[in-house]
């Protein structure tokens, strides 16, 4: 079974957006959006098309990354927003129970507090099967004005997502900063600056099963191994392989073979798993190979020096282990698929 | 010959700092700082002693970067600063005219403009004979105020730039942002950043000629070079070979062979200058190889698929390429070395 542990709801029904423009353009009064299950199936043939094309088979599934921005809305507003992103998911996963599973976008805000995520992500976790949710270490997109993940202030939502046995994919949203492109600069940025937060605080002491998935292959991590190796020496702390062994876990959305192989080469197989942002940051053909750049899983397969029981940890045994609702679900016990 | 294109003078005597303590502290009329040759010489023993070990002859020289700290005083105060520190690198280069030259730090600053900049950046290398500079993309100290790389506000420095024929690093100083650890996030984030902002702007269009060197193996770049030729193809932009053939450049600061072996495989030759950041951001020797992390020649040395001319190029003929004025220091002509 092949488990893509990154997938956004980038081709959700338009009306979707236009009730958070209205939303935030002051209409506080919108209707919400009349969605029909036809569009919802309709709206999420892409993905379907591309987990058969690819051999996957699941793909954990959340709201569009840049569609949260936190730094527009006010709490209210925003957990408004965050409601109806989730409800769509929950429907996406009921009509198509077999390839997708729910992680829950939280209502965040400039203003806001991370005490304020906590009830809707029990909702989602509780009443909606989700396993999982996105947590923007930036909710003002891109100004960096929230406290490090390190911080107690975050402390109230941890407790939470321990409590409930679910992870956190550390995903910024849409940057209203110029200098900082989102999906080709903020994304990766948050990426290494989140790591670097872990690597130097000491969270995982306070929350020894608090577990962390660090998107888009890591940002910069996996590169600057050896750096962060060596500054983790020169720091006094624990050798990088002890720090994230339980807590943090790299996904393998890098978009060419030679940064898949160097992601698999340096980072312990057991923190690496399969994901592919697909439908999301990068939708061409590569014409060096004549495959989709986000066709992550070709990169995996082709590597020529890893085992098959370590793929198996990539493409499926360590999303079981780090989203341990996944189990829960009938559908995706191994023995009761049919694909 | 080895030419490393990327040294701070991070072991400058302390009394330096010290003055910029004291002026940051408000002491505007505090003296500049008495240092003796005889301080000087003892201050670069390390780079020395390391050229020496690992077979490097010269080093581009510049002030330690975290030291630049242009969030903190005015334009006044940094210009004296600046100038102080740029002094102290001229020092150290007229005592050792065949292991370092020179680059300049510029006297940013937040309210500034880089308009300001052009004064010292021409002393530097007009009476100096420095031969580039370090350009700080985010003058704030990692609140991301300033207008990007690309904005027309940039252009009177650009203009100068070129008709100097020099190259600017991409190189940011010190983090007042609890979120981003200097060297293990922001320096990382300032070069993911930049090059996402020469990649979606036309700045090289309006300076064919203007160069930037990208430090620290260019962030997360060639780890996502997949992810930056598909976002270019997307974007209906040049093939990234095109995009920064002339003017976009990576040095080799990357602590691990794996690492080096990536950038090597994915980025142009053409495109990437030996640096090492010694003595810099990480000083410790790595366990797992028994020689120093920042010992970068010595992972391009165990490159077995790449031919001598190709590393002649890392190593030295792109430094020359880059930095033009590299080659009028007499003292550098290959026929005058005596090493």
């Amino acid at each position: 079974m092949v488990i893509d542990c990154h997938g956004h709801y980038t081709t959700a029904p338009k009306v979707a957006q236009a009730f958070r423009d209205a939303q935030i353009g002051g209409r506080a009064d919108a209707p919400p959006p009349e969605i029909s299950d036809d569009q919802i199936r309709e709206s999420v043939q892409p993905q379907l098309a591309f987990q058969a094309a690819r051999g996957t088979d699941v793909t954990i599934f959340s709201p569009r990354a840049s569609g949260m921005a936190h730094h527009v809305g006010d709490t209210r507003a925003n957990l408004q927003w965050a409601r109806l992103c989730n409800d769509l998911i929950h429907r996406v996963c009921t009509l198509f129970p077999k390839q997708f599973v729910g992680v829950c976008q939280l209502p965040q805000s400039v203003g806001g507090s991370p005490a304020d995520c906590v009830g809707e992500l029990e909702r989602c976790v509780t009443e909606l099967a989700f396993i999982g949710c996105n947590l923007n270490p930036d909710p003002s997109g891109g100004h960096w004005t929230a406290p490090p993940l390190t911080d107690r202030a975050w402390y109230p939502l941890y407790e939470k997502l321990v409590e409930l046995d679910v992870p956190a994919m550390v995903h910024v949203s849409a940057s209203c900063n110029p200098n900082f492109h989102a999906t080709g600069a903020h994304y990766l940025n948050a990426d290494t600056t989140a790591f670097m937060q872990f690597l130097t605080g000491n969270l995982f002491k306070d929350f020894p099963a608090l577990r962390f998935v660090i998107p888009h292959g890591g940002g910069a991590v996996p590169y600057h191994w050896g750096r962060y190796r060596g500054l983790a020496q020169d720091m006094k702390r624990p050798p990088l392989v002890d720090l994230i062994r339980d807590n943090v876990f790299f996904d393998t959305c890098v978009y060419h073979y030679p940064g898949i192989e160097l992601l698999l080469k340096v980072v312990p197989v057991d923190n690496i798993i399969f994901g592919s942002e697909m439908v999301g940051a990068v939708r061409g053909i590569d014409p060096e190979t004549g495959h989709y750049f986000d066709d992550t899983k070709r990169y995996i397969d082709a590597i020529p020096w890893m085992n098959a029981a370590d793929k198996q940890k990539i493409f499926e045994l360590n999303a079981r282990k780090v989203y341990p609702r996944i189990n829960s679900a009938v559908r995706l016990k191994p023995d009761t698929t049919d694909r």
